[in-house]
């Protein structure tokens, strides 16, 4: 995943510190991605040893947890532009836990998937109601508008398989 | 990602050894999985180091590559069935690389874009046409047959917008 390279182009397009890039990460990819907030400060981390972004100020903060701000090095916009104009990005593989979950389930766990798939449904559609999300205006907005495109397809579909795959795995406990 | 206990669930079905249990992943869990199969390994040297499964005999091979059946122990027997009875298993992220790279990308970069999602939909109308997969007859075909419909409606929802992301960007870019 290439969480490292949108932190990069998060810091290139503005310099900013950790918590500041979470937030505009959120804006710009919105909540499909479920970042975890702390994931960023190891991605800047490693970006930093590989000379791609540099410390160059502190921004207030706390001495226990001092807001260090980072700007791009010459190599991080290079790698940046590296990324976005990469045309050999491998498609991503159908890989779900409950896939493999289902794949070996015997009868007598079909109760638990239904409770599971539930549960997933539910999720599915609490983030199917955080969308569309609003986009500022006068800004080029599409890129955002089709990340949302996506995540609201993929949302819609797996709630119409996680239906059918319940009602099979209820009828089947029943 | 639950590799690790598919990896046992094929174990405890019938004892195995590495490239064998390959086959059968491939057979039950379908293509959309995209299994590396040296993946296979280090999740049996894992499940053998947990005390999960045990290595109980030599079956042919060669010197270099020795094949060692497995079979699991009774606290990989109780590992599976908490697997495959847990009903909190958490909902997967919509995550993917490509997303993050729409969201940054600037104009100049969605002729690359178009590029990359053309590459996609290859991808996904070849995995599509592996689907549906050939169900044995007479065993129960509820899991993988619910797995294949899983994988199918998702790559048909990937397709759509793969499309029309594709068609904006060669628009812009044209």
């Amino acid at each position: 995943m290439s969480l490292k390279h949108a932190v990069l182009a998060l810091v290139a397009e503005r310099r900013g510190y950790g918590y500041e890039l979470v937030q505009r990460f959120e804006e710009r990819v919105g909540p499909g991605w479920q970042l975890n907030p702390s994931a960023v400060y190891p991605a800047l981390d490693q970006l930093e040893r590989g000379g791609l972004v540099t410390s160059v100020a502190r921004r207030g903060g706390t001495n226990r947890s001092p807001r260090i701000v980072y700007a791009p090095t010459d190599a991080g916009t290079d790698a940046l532009e590296t990324w976005l104009c990469a045309t050999d990005a491998p498609s991503e593989p159908v890989r779900a836990d409950v896939h493999l979950r289902i794949a070996f389930a015997r009868r007598e766990h079909h109760l638990a998937l239904a409770t599971q798939l539930a549960t997933q449904e539910r999720a599915c559609s609490d983030l199917l109601a955080r969308y569309p999300r609003p986009h500022g205006a006068g800004r080029d907005t599409t890129g955002p508008a089709l990340v949302d495109d996506a995540v609201v397809t993929r949302l819609r579909a797996e709630l119409a398989w996680l239906a059918q795959a319940r009602a099979t795995f209820e009828r089947d406990a029943g």
